[in-house]
């Protein structure tokens, strides 16, 4: 039987506060920062490592970490979680997430059924409606070949699907895996769906509309802009969409979707990219046998995270040594670092994942808690980041923890030789210089040429983005902020902090508005 | 004769600290409320609004900033800073980007010229230039048009002219002024310039080079991987190349190019999309004429920022409030949230602009601060935002400060009414209610459900993204920034914070290493 308790009442909690703080640049300098480079680095599927050489950790915070994971019964907790027990509180709800991927422990009835064959069976559903329209048996209206498929969803129905699909758009192409251009339309923003429908061909586009519930307003708008321009351009919009929803929702049964495939409840939308609604989208982009690959790497990393020794579950040591940054050493904010442009939007994908599940104050009883939870994630690209925003994370007032991801080999296979090295040796170099800039710093005389150092980083290393490696990365987030989730004792999988914005939007709209929402809505002419 | 201070010297900052806090969902209610959104609104630049109510401010609050702008002779240094003093104290250079779009004081004379004719020579260049690319008296060797424009930079050469483009590419459209696509290469990543090149049309693209020293390793490396594919195409490169440079640089006078168009070292890379950097991608998309616009409004928006009454300043108000946020209320982070899908990349802008700028740890003489200095810096367009991240800024256990920006009308205009509102009226009706509950929250017996306002935001309100308004809104927050650092007493026209992951990298690739940054190479098979 689990326990559910806040961290300031675990003991371990207590004694991880009193372990001594560990003086990260004099602890990587030398043969020492050498060896702890070889020894904290754990594998993670697809061949991938964490590496945690550069975190404000040794021995004994390790230990006292472990102590923690054992109090706080993580391993229990999540096995509690895949076993179909009702994790989600607020909303009484099962988690079922993984399930989408594999079958970690006992089979889970629902809804008249084996939740495990439901999901896989939409996969199969969505597998063979996009061969049909990969090999042209499904088509427009003149016979000819769908092209472009466009996602329309907001929140977790676009940033991870569009995140993934980025990661490997390239890869696809250069290994011939590439079947349809993709493009997302998510913002009630009329310039939004205006400029993406600019930039395609309508008559050879496919639409997925992706709503659990049916009724998400902004989505529901956007498809309405949408089949507005398709009848307007003389085409039937029934032949050029399909839907991915709950089977309660009005959107399931409709005739006006070629096809629909369907989600449940216990499915959160930002934990959604495994299940149909990235499903459908990125099998009908590259395949269904590349949507599996990536399931297949997500489930290996799922596997990991179910070990209780927490130095062989690299999502449970990452979220643990986060709990320390946060509520011991008092940081804030993470910065999640991509050396790839592949995953130019994987840092926006993994905000809303970490920060609309871990953003609460209360604990999953409904009580306010006491102490720091959920940080603020922001992240873009390296070099880019370089170049931009890195001044402040070396010379700032405030330590902000990094989390870098790296990958010895490029996906497209083309590259170009300055000055002895490539562009790939360059990339890498960039990475490993800056892990070890941020922990050692230098000294300079010059006080605006010193660098303090003692700014903590991990870093994922891979051989290449691939599928695998692109599920076991999403896996690996996923199960981290659920793990700390855990160790906060916070319902990770409601999000009642986006309501209170809709009702008053829904009261501005109506026109019930008094005070600063009435002044408001006439400077907008509302 | 202005006088340099840390911030903790200031009696005025004593003061500040000592004013009686604001209760914000207390003073944002009922008529009060409605009171201080007329009341605390302030007329920026083509017809824009900064509206303030929704801050932790009042009147007390004001005239504490009021005498701290005094104090720390804000308007003053402005006024040093753009006639001709030198200013960034680290590089010992004047900073005069504010001259690329108009003259506020006195001429200033440097490198055997005067600055104004040479910045406005440097764009009258580029507009001929373009009009003879647009006219076709430019074309490829076959004599046809070219209708792509590829910027290669990175860092202050990429992010501010990426966002620029993205902000009107569809304004453009609409008002017929759009004249070629616009790509922009700049991660060393190779799958980035590989990825670009495979989406355009080779032999009808102009690459512009960006890079003030002629020297940035990323910048030249990418330009060496476009002129291996223009070779392999069977183009000359040098027909198809531009550069952006200083004079001095070896690429000013190379016959590599087809023109090269010159900056100096008085304008930073962050404040540079005004300049060149800016000007050539931006006149070649949208014709000169649209670049001339968006340097009125920055021009404009600059004139309200000499002015000495904070309280018709917008910049220098909206930098104090965010100076009381940070050193006061102890908040670290500042989120930008535009509801406006065309400016999708300009937090990522605004990131680099503030956070290379002001997060600094010594002030400009070189002694450390004993003061938190710039805020880390993050945001996404609404509504896609309040469908990830606004989770944890409605019910996270920190605060974090808003900054809205919101426009009454699209730049397409295409619209479709749903639910008898127009998506742009969604648009507008739910920034309007997001800055209503995060100030004023609403209680519920359900803790989970409850929400506690007390979340302050600010908002700049237009009537359309355009050209004119694009400019103010960037000369605002460059001067925002400008101001701030003034206050901190700090240099925020340097960047050593990204010195030593260069050096450090070069060493990696040289195979100087040892230690940690040896075993992570190592890793990576460098």
């Amino acid at each position: 039987m689990v326990m559910w308790n806040n961290l300031d009442t675990l003991t371990s909690y207590q004694e991880l506060s009193k372990v001594g703080r560990v003086n990260l640049a004099e602890v990587m300098s030398g043969d020492n920062g050498a060896e702890r480079v070889k020894k904290y680095s754990v594998p993670m599927a697809a061949g991938m490592v964490y590496n945690y050489a550069a975190k404000q950790i040794d021995d004994k915070v390790l230990e006292a970490l472990a102590k923690l994971a054992e109090e706080a019964q993580l391993t229990e907790k999540f096995e509690a979680l895949y076993n179909g027990e009702v994790i989600n509180t607020g909303e009484k709800r099962m988690v079922l997430h993984h399930m989408t991927r594999g079958q970690l422990g006992e089979a889970v009835e629902a809804d008249g059924g084996d939740k495990r064959d439901f999901y896989t069976g939409e996969q199969q559903k969505i597998a063979e409606f996009a061969n049909k329209v990969h090999s042209g048996v499904i088509a427009n209206a003149a016979g000819e070949k769908f092209t472009t498929v466009v996602q329309i969803g907001i929140g977790g129905s676009d940033l991870g699907p569009r995140a993934m699909y980025l990661a490997l758009e390239n890869w696809a192409k250069v290994n011939n895996t590439f079947k349809m251009e993709a493009k997302f339309i998510s913002n009630v923003d009329p310039d939004d769906a205006a400029g993406v429908l600019n930039t395609i061909d309508l008559a050879h586009s496919l639409f997925v509309l992706v709503s659990k519930s049916g009724t998400t307003l902004e989505t529901l708008t956007n498809e309405s802009f949408v089949k507005d321009a398709l009848k307007n351009a003389g085409l039937d919009p029934a032949k050029h969409m399909v839907a991915v929803t709950s089977e309660t929702s009005p959107l399931a049964k409709s005739d006006d979707y070629l096809a629909a495939f369907f989600m449940d409840d216990y499915i959160g939308g930002r934990f959604s990219s495994t299940s149909g609604v990235g499903g459908a989208v990125l099998s009908l982009a590259f395949g269904p046998e590349v949507f599996a690959r990536f399931l297949d790497g997500a489930a290996e990393e799922d596997k990991l995270a179910t070990n209780k020794d927490m130095l062989a579950n690299p999502a449970m040591l990452d979220a643990l040594i986060g709990v320390y940054e946060r509520n011991v050493l008092g940081y804030p904010d993470t910065a999640v670092l991509p050396y790839s442009q592949a995953l130019s939007r994987f840092p926006a994908h993994l905000q809303q994942l970490d920060m609309e599940s871990n953003g609460k104050s209360v604990n999953r009883f409904g009580e306010p808690v006491n102490y720091p939870t959920g940080p603020i994630i922001f992240g873009e690209p390296g070099t880019n980041g370089q170049h931009s925003f890195y001044q402040l994370l070396h010379q700032g007032t405030d330590i902000v923890p990094l989390q870098f991801v790296g990958f010895k080999n490029n996906q497209m296979g083309r590259d170009v030789v300055i000055e002895d090295s490539t562009s790939q040796q360059k990339l890498c170099a960039n990475v490993v210089a800056q892990i070890v800039a941020f922990a050692c710093g230098k000294a300079d005389e010059n006080r605006n040429k010193n660098f303090e150092g003692g700014r903590p980083s991990s870093i994922i290393i891979g051989d290449q983005l691939t599928p695998e490696a692109l599920g076991a990365l999403l896996s690996h987030f996923e199960n981290k902020v659920m793990f700390q989730g855990f160790v906060w004792n916070i319902n990770s999988f409601d999000q009642e902090g986006v309501q209170l914005g809709k009702v008053l939007a829904k009261r501005v709209l109506a026109h019930e508005t008094d005070g600063a929402l009435k002044v408001y809505s006439d400077l907008f002419n509302i």
